[in-house]
């Protein structure tokens, strides 16, 4: 197959069908008709193997994260998606894998609504970069730097589970015994099938007075917001939300692997705490538990309690360039 | 050099100013406004190295390249470029790389109004993939599929040289004799720093049929214009445009460089022959040369012909996964 045949073949119509794309793939470029009053919210994310993935991970979950990542970037914002692009370098064309690769890609797209519109496949190093654009009401958006000093700090779903799930997916146990193989199961699918909170993200508009996604984990993505709207943070570490699944597997460090923990892709946002009843209803409508688990300070860094009083936790952050 | 230090000192700023842009790098998304009336052109392209470059090739000029070829995409389309995002995986921050990549970058972004708004750094194996977001007015883009099968082809500036130039930067003689330096010169600017077209393909608006960039040289890129219109085409290979220095570098195979050449970057177009005036003007106007070396069919494929005979010339395209 040449590079023709394979976006013929896998990735001509993937994804959502909307009557705003005026040309999709095959030209030079794709157009699209842009939403009046809407501001347009543009993001890109990659995965490079053996960064963000080991070789022989499933072409199906490629597919998905390469999606739900910056799915999550928009849903960060606040922002409705609409139309992608994909930059696929691989070493060779395999049909099988492109196949699932496309099913991974596709279903999630479809799922939100979101039209594959164009791309670049090249043959080299395993990358997969997607671009997505979305649609936000003018003045509408979330951003990190939108939290005031006396709000509260809240996050969705549950944290720490994509880590202790990467564990599974490579290989090594994530659960302590034989019984608690269906946790393993679960928390596999954490990492593998993320769900970006985009409903949630989008409910959130005019609540929220600031939003981030954890990519990277709460201990490294909350200062950004914090840093980002000039204020110091303190998170209660108890309060952090834990799966039944990940308290099984990591037992007395599950909070730690829920402060730690990469590629969740949960929301961790900031509002006053006049919000709270409008939030509980937002997580009840949009079918994911939101939890209050800190609060902003007026300057500092990020301060962790732990049944009431201050801890010290030291940590190494990943680094794509580490020394 | 972290991550966030590496887009704060390289790449926060980089390219033109413009209002339009709500929020650029540092959120989870950059928020743009689009021009009401207008339709949204989007698109990506990637140089992996080993692939599209040598190791060790000047990183000002990948920074060009890079987002040369996406702009030359808007191009063809007719778009106005206005918003690019970059995707960089290199596999350690080196400052001084850093450094002469953003000045290819943002030299020929702030020439062309693009503001750098967002993307993604990562460690590994050398990729840089940029996705660019241009406006056209609506219903106004050239596509691929607009040529009627009475229609005279048209390319801009000379071809074949980047395809030569492509030889001197790796290191072969690009050029006969000593004295021929100047030209070898040349046509390596001419593969390590092209010019999109954006200017020309504003012009064509309303006056070109069908419109596609040359990236991969006129032998591949004009069936495919051709074939999306429903025709076939005849190319005259006396007429292609050949530049002095190409002429002198590859003497009697010059026109089989210029057929087969690809990474010029010039825009092949279809157009009335009435509009031939029109052409010329715009040519000038654009400070670049439109030579008409073909025509269309009702059918069939590429013909080609030379002293007014069909010729008949084999040749392997470049795929990224031949056999």
């Amino acid at each position: 197959m040449d590079e023709a045949a394979v976006i013929e073949r896998f990735f001509r119509h993937l994804g959502a069908v909307r009557t705003d794309v005026v040309l999709g793939v095959g030209d030079d470029a794709a157009l699209l008709r842009p939403q009046p009053g809407f501001d347009l919210a543009l993001t890109t994310d990659s995965l490079v193997e053996n960064v963000h993935f080991l070789p022989g991970s499933p072409p199906r979950s490629l597919g998905h994260r390469a999606l739900a990542v910056n799915l999550s970037d928009l849903a960060a914002m606040g922002a409705t998606p609409a139309w992608a692009l994909l930059s696929l370098t691989l070493p060779h064309a395999d049909g099988d894998w492109l196949g699932e690769f496309a099913i991974g890609l596709g279903r999630l797209a479809r799922e939100q609504g979101v039209a594959l519109v164009g791309g670049n496949l090249s043959s080299g190093p395993l990358n997969v970069t997607v671009q997505i654009a979305g649609q936000v009401p003018a003045n509408t958006a979330l951003r990190r730097s939108g939290a005031r000093q006396t709000d509260e700090v809240w996050v969705s779903g549950t944290l720490g589970d994509a880590a202790r799930g990467r564990m599974a997916a490579s290989g090594e146990p994530a659960a302590s015994s034989a019984a608690d193989d269906v946790h393993s199961s679960w928390l596999r699918a954490r990492f593998e099938y993320p769900t970006p909170r985009v409903a949630l993200g989008e409910a959130l508009r005019g609540v929220a007075s600031a939003c981030i996604d954890l990519s990277d984990g709460l201990l490294a993505d909350l200062p950004r917001l914090a840093a980002a709207s000039g204020c110091g943070a303190v998170l209660e570490v108890d309060r952090l939300p834990l799966s039944e699944a990940l308290a099984a597997a990591a037992g007395e460090q599950a909070w730690q692997g829920a402060l730690l923990g990469g590629e969740d892709y949960e929301l961790c946002f900031t509002a006053p705490a006049t919000a709270a009843p409008a939030l509980a209803a937002i997580g009840a409508r949009c079918g994911v538990g939101l939890t209050r688990c800190g609060w902003l300070l007026p300057s500092g860094g990020l301060e962790l309690r732990r049944a009431g009083a201050v801890i010290q936790f030291s940590h190494s952050p990943f680094g794509h360039f580490a020394p």
